[in-house]
């Protein structure tokens, strides 16, 4: 196989350099089922998110995942209190970076540097990188934010052209999340879809250049 | 209860006018559990057009429907062949009207002009009305693919207002789909919530002028 020899490298966060999946362990103390209840928190905030984008209705990712939790409480029934509530919030300033990203990401920065593109507001991204270790390693933090409108917007992935000063071609965008994938594959990147759970492709049209199970496989899939 | 009094009325189509639920039913050969199909099928149908939207690559309600139908089946590891395909595409051109909608539209019709606004496509929708028996109560029916994005985004509720002639304020959007609701009150119609299943609201802000939980409800509380 031919390696792939980008002259950056640009990171999706949430899902993909740390695990959403850990926030679920701060839901345990309110829902009897804290995967589901994590589940449709996560699949709100991302519907939210889209919906805001359309609408024309920006508010920042702390505020849409407040909005998201506040729904799932309400549709799974939930009494919770407001200390509660700011527990299950404030998993997302204390993230999981999943087992091998600590080790991949000295072998991906060699010779080139790495960036965080994210819809995630700039304080969550900046106290997220930082208590988990990884904040070094980023030469940029972009932040959605930055533009008013949410991925898979062509606006939020033009960052990533503006900060690096590299064409679309030359950046190799890195993402778990199917949407991410197809936007920043539309969008003109090379792209690398990090599949943890095997899961099918949207079957939208766009393909990303590469599919890996790790970030182990990446850095050996990258010259 | 002041009652309202619209100059024109405009309705969403799918789950608002006509059961999507029913499409379930032509899925029953295909799946075991056609119900739990049909919502991950209507709920990818969603996302792919928000998606679209979101990347500036639009394509046909039809196409988007396809699109997440293959999704859905691939995900339920199924085994389907192309007529099975086309059965359950079919069912989205022979749509069932909710029980009270025939009854009810005559009287909303008193006075007022009434319209369809949808994301469906223009061949759906026509389709779809005529079989239903429902094309002559609706004096526009409206598609998003005129503007080639798909609600919530503004530019298609501004269809409603080329259409019509009329202010926003002088209309009354009546839609059970709840991203609807916010996308047709942020844009400035008078709005109407349909909430059949009585699900909470999603907090983003903007609320509906009125929650009924049926049409005929909804021909009470309309002059």
């Amino acid at each position: 196989m031919t390696k792939l020899n980008p002259r950056a490298i640009v990171f999706d966060m949430y899902g993909t350099v740390v695990d959403v999946g850990a926030v679920a362990e701060a839901c345990r103390a309110i829902a009897p089922d804290p995967v589901a209840f994590n589940s449709q928190w996560r699949a709100k905030q991302l519907e939210y998110s889209f919906l805001r984008s359309a609408m024309g209705k920006y508010q920042d990712f702390w505020k849409v995942s407040e909005q998201s939790l506040a729904f799932t409480i309400d549709r799974f029934a939930l009494t919770v209190d407001a200390v509660q509530r700011r527990q299950c919030m404030e998993a997302w300033l204390r993230p999981t970076p999943y087992p091998e990203v600590l080790a991949a990401l000295p072998r991906l920065r060699e010779g080139r540097p790495l960036a965080i593109l994210s819809n995630g507001s700039p304080p969550m991204l900046r106290t997220g990188l930082e208590r988990a270790g990884l904040r070094s390693h980023f030469r940029w933090v972009l932040s959605a934010d930055a533009v008013r409108i949410y991925k898979p917007s062509p606006k939020v992935y033009r960052l990533a052209l503006a900060a690096t000063k590299l064409r679309s071609r030359d950046i190799l965008f890195v993402s778990s999340n199917s949407f991410d994938v197809l936007g920043a594959k539309s969008f003109g990147f090379r792209v690398c879809w990090i599949n943890r759970a095997d899961t099918p492709l949207d079957p939208l049209g766009p393909r990303p250049d590469l599919v890996v199970r790790s970030f182990e496989e990446l850095a050996t899939a990258v010259k």
